[in-house]
């Protein structure tokens, strides 16, 4: 007797892992260095030095039996503070440590979040193509539906039209990704505009709030200037916030949930999520790690890798032949598959032991995810491989 | 629109911590001097020296990308064959490191467990109490029901007839927890063996296994030789552990599910552990930590402290007259109420600025728990308020 969802979610790894694992039989095979794997989401860059020193010190000067002790369930006062003061700094806000919450991560901040907005009468959250996959786990596996806005595919923005005809009494909330993974499309002002408009509109006629969860790892990581910050736009926008790409922590499980005092319910709903977290076993957020954080709230990830990166790859992709929306943020290009197909053409590059992710399970099936989030040198050694495919794709 | 049953569980806060937090606030009006609180499981004696070595070796020695990046969902490699390895020396077993998932502390552990067993069709968890309140909410807001068969208060160990009336094809495991919190009690030899002769039986009758979760975050704290292994005796046994209370890391959320092979569809049902860990939003266990205990998976506790706050603390009880069973494990004497009832005990031992938990949330309406991680002197200078408490008791 053992529940067959869990189990199929245990079972079926999702389409990146099975790509990196496959890359890491290949590396074995023929050798790492002849490897192009733009699967992985992994920040390519150590820690700022700053992360490190922080560690040192927290170890040298605090008290050994409270550095790794439980903190209270939302999470130390110090470091929700910090947090606190360095947005209300960047964005003019006036956030106060009682309206945040410390999680274990971002996928933590979302579930959370989720748990305590689904209802049975109010069971779904909408996203917008292209989407991270985990949604649509963390959604369903946790008592909600997920509908999904068909991408804008010019600019990645949203498709109000589709998006208006989605929202009714059943909504729960409307999930964003901005900068967004896959396609590192940042919401102008004028999309988080419009948004609000909308939002404020539908909630008025279900009678009912309809929150805007912002779900931010990749805020800091912007080429162009800041991104505009949602919860400036709409005031029902629930953070959620993680340093897993910001300060390159994703395996120490740090971030957090903001609810601004200001949203409708705003203190009722950081308690339902406080509870979701209580019954989704967190207990607190990692002790050290919120003691880091309380030290390095305001540093800032060096783009100068990523931007390299980036800068070399649009260019040398659209060259070639390959469509893509410039990216202005996060570490991802969202190229257009040459033959149309993104699941043929991730196959197909295969071949030339290029690694890409196709976009079906992003919400969008003619497309391919490329993490450049790699050594620069990697990319360099790749682009023949890069030409071949393409060739080859379009001789078929 | 809010969870309801989330908000419950993010506003009623345990009765533990409303003590603790009683506590910090009597503090601040006469000096945290003259308040006995002995309210919260937290460790009172530093990490072993080797955590903090470790801490600082790895971040010399490993590479800065890999020590704060992802690991494999089911948590390094190494890491686990260096739990499999320590476990294989102390009790003659042979487990691998496939058989282990690292989770984010106990309550992770124990959730992952409960929503890849809990079905329709088996719905029921069944603990004996004393339990650990916080299994109610693990069970409950995780789809199952929680029946809790009665203390047997002559010596913690299992009421056999009462679990035997309660075992049905309804129930998906039942859970244990020896060492034991509250009552500091270990499942003797004979204990395990009865358990799981009638879990052998059961099983049959229902033609189906009963799994055994084994909830062992207290292991390590026995003050009499070794506790007995559960999995030892029961081959459908599932280990739930943690390093909190063992290393002192109870912040820093790491631990592991053990589900060994010889198990009953164990492969199957640890891939369903791993699918609850992806639905609830664990992604991995800290990384940092998952290296530390790579190198400190056989690092034991100085148990010195507790040892003597315990012989102190049962010596001086039971002269004034208070009545418990000795305890051999974990960090907690349980009483019971001189006047009965441990409500009523535990504000009248307020008047004295004493704080014991009423036992009615761990199953034992007549009894206190009493957490001895505290320091010495603590206890010394408390011992006048507890004579006062019980005379006054005695009194009424």
């Amino acid at each position: 007797m053992i529940n067959r969802q869990m189990l199929a979610l245990g079972t079926n790894r999702s389409v990146i892992r099975d790509l990196f694992e496959y890359g890491n039989q290949r590396a074995k095979e023929v050798g790492a260095d002849r490897i192009y794997d733009f699967s992985l989401g992994n920040p390519s860059v150590p820690s700022p030095r700053a992360v490190e020193d922080a560690i040192r010190a927290i170890l040298t000067e605090e008290d050994p039996v409270a550095i790794h002790g439980y903190t209270s369930a939302v999470g130390s006062e110090a470091t929700r503070k910090a947090i606190a003061d360095d947005l209300n700094r960047r964005y003019g806000t006036d956030y106060t440590a009682d309206e945040i919450l410390l999680t274990c991560g971002a996928a933590a901040s979302l579930i959370a979040v989720l748990r305590a907005l689904l209802t049975k009468e109010a069971p779904e959250i909408i996203t917008i193509a292209p989407f991270f996959p985990e949604y649509r786990c963390f959604v369903e596996a946790n008592g909600g539906v997920l509908r999904v806005i068909p991408a804008q595919e010019d600019d990645f923005q949203i498709d109000f039209n589709a998006l208006e005809a989605a929202l009714s009494e059943k909504t729960a909330a409307v999930l964003i990704n901005t900068p967004n993974n896959p396609s590192g499309a940042v919401y102008s002002e004028e999309t988080l505009r419009a948004l609000s408009s909308l939002l404020e509109e539908k909630s008025r006629a279900a009678g009912q709030p309809i929150y805007l969860i912002s779900d931010e790892p990749y805020r800091e990581l912007v080429y162009e200037g800041p991104a505009p910050f949602p919860a400036k736009t709409y005031k029902n926008t629930v953070i959620c916030y993680s340093y897993s790409k910001s300060l390159s922590l994703p395996g120490e499980r740090i971030g957090y949930v903001l609810i601004p005092k200001q949203a409708d319910d705003g203190a009722a709903l950081l308690g339902a999520a406080a509870g979701a977290a209580r019954a989704s076993g967190y207990v607190c957020a990692p002790s050290l790690m919120q003691k880091v954080i309380a030290r390095c709230a305001d540093v800032r990830p060096d783009l100068e890798e990523y931007r390299k990166n980036r800068d070399l790859l649009y260019r040398s992709l659209t060259e070639i032949g390959y469509r893509c929306v410039y990216p202005k943020g996060a570490f991802y290009l969202f190229v257009q598959a040459p033959n149309g197909d993104g699941d043929r053409f991730s196959e197909l590059a295969k071949e030339f032991d290029l690694l890409l992710v196709p976009g079906a399970s992003f919400g969008c099936k003619s497309y391919l995810r490329i993490s450049y989030c790699v050594r620069h040198e990697m990319i360099q050694n790749s682009l023949p491989a890069f030409r071949a495919a393409f060739e080859k794709a379009k001789q078929r």
